[in-house]
C-alpha cells in the first residue's frame, strides 16, 4: 500500500503540483481512507521527502556500480553514467520531474538532508573527472567541476524533452552525448 | 504597477509556488487593493502567462540580435548565444525558474502559445548548428538537433547552480562551455 500511495502522489505531484495536491485527492484515486495514508506517512510534506530520498538513493546506488566497475576506464565510466541517467527517464520522468520542481515545500531539514545527497551524486562525478584528468584520459585545462555541471546540465536536460519510445534509443542517446562531450564539435579538417 | 505586480509575483511565486501564492498575498505585499491587480490581469493564470511571454519573448529577441550579426562566423554567434542565456541568470533567475517550473499552470491556449515559442528559440538555435555544418564549422558527424538538446541542457541547467556573484564570471563560463562544446575534453596525446 505504501507503495501505491507513493506512485499515486508521484503522478497527481507532477500534473497538479505538489501544493495543488490534498491528501484528500490522493485517497480518493485510491479508493482508501486518510487513516490509511496517516498509517504510512506523518503529512503530505513527509511524503515528499520519502519520494526525494528514494529517487537520490537509487541514483547514488546505481552510480556507485558502475564506479567501482574495474574494467572499466573513465571514458567509458563516463559513458555509462551517462547512460543510467537516461535510462532512468523511461520509469522515472514523474520524479525527477518533482525533484526539480518541489524541493521548495521540503521542510529545512529535509532539504539540508536531500541537498547533501544531491551534493554527494555530483562530487562522484566530479571525482571521476578528477581521476581521468589524473590519468591522461581527459585534458588537464578543463576545471573539473565546471565540467561536472555541463555534463549534469545536458543529462538532467534530457527528462523534459527526450522520448525514450521515439527513434533514438537510449544508448545512441548516451553515446551522442559522450561523443559530443569527449571529441567536440568542431570541424578540424581545413575548409 | 502592472511590472511592480509582475516583480513582486515573481518572488512569490519561486518562494512558494503558483498555487501556493494567492492573489491575496500579491497585492498585501504591495499594499494594495485587489480591484488593483484586477485591473492589469483578469486573473492570477493570465499573470503567470505574461510572465511567461515577458521572457521568452525577451530571449528571442536577444537571440534574434546575435543570429543577424554578420560579422560573427557560427562558431562565434554560438559563444555569443551561450553568454546572453548566462548573462540573463543574474537578473532572471526566479523568472527561468517559473518558466521551467510553473507552465502546467497554464490554461491549454496558453500552453501552445508559450510552447511554439519555445521551439522558435531551440530552432533558431538548431538552425545555427545546421548552418555550421554546412560551412564546414562544425563537424557534419553530429545530428543538429541532439546537439541543440545538448547546448541547451548545458546553458538552461545553469539556472540552477551558477552565481554570478561568485568567483567566475559570466564570460569565463560561457568560454568554458564553448571550448568543452568545440574541441570536447579527450586527451588527444598519447599517455
Amino acid at each position: 500500500m505504501k507503495e501505491r500511495i507513493v506512485e499515486t502522489s508521484i503522478q497527481l505531484f507532477d500534473k497538479k503540483g505538489f501544493t495543488g495536491t490534498s491528501i484528500k485527492e490522493i485517497v480518493e484515486e485510491l479508493n482508501v481512507t486518510k487513516g490509511t495514508f496517516y498509517y504510512y506517512f506523518k503529512s503530505k510534506e513527509e511524503l515528499l521527502k520519502d519520494i526525494h530520498l528514494t529517487y537520490i538513493d537509487d541514483l547514488i546506488e546505481q552510480q556507485k556500480v558502475i564506479l567501482e566497475d574495474s574494467n572499466k576506464d573513465c571514458i567509458e565510466k563516463l559513458y555509462g553514467l551517462i547512460l543510467m541517467v537516461i535510462s532512468n527517464i523511461g520509469s522515472n520522468r514523474e520524479s525527477a520531474r518533482i525533484f526539480t520542481r518541489e524541493v521548495r515545500h521540503l521542510s529545512e531539514k529535509h532539504v539540508e538532508e536531500i541537498k547533501g545527497k544531491r551534493n554527494l551524486f555530483r562530487k562522484r562525478y566530479q571525482e571521476l573527472i578528477e581521476k581521468g584528468i589524473r590519468q591522461g584520459e581527459f585534458k588537464d585545462t578543463i576545471p573539473a567541476d565546471m565540467l561536472t555541471f555541463g555534463i549534469l546540465g545536458i543529462i538532467n536536460w534530457t527528462y523534459y524533452w527526450y522520448n525514450p519510445e521515439g527513434e533514438i534509443s537510449e544508448e545512441e542517446l548516451a553515446q551522442m552525448f559522450t561523443n559530443i562531450i569527449l571529441e567536440g564539435v568542431k570541424n578540424d579538417k581545413l575548409r
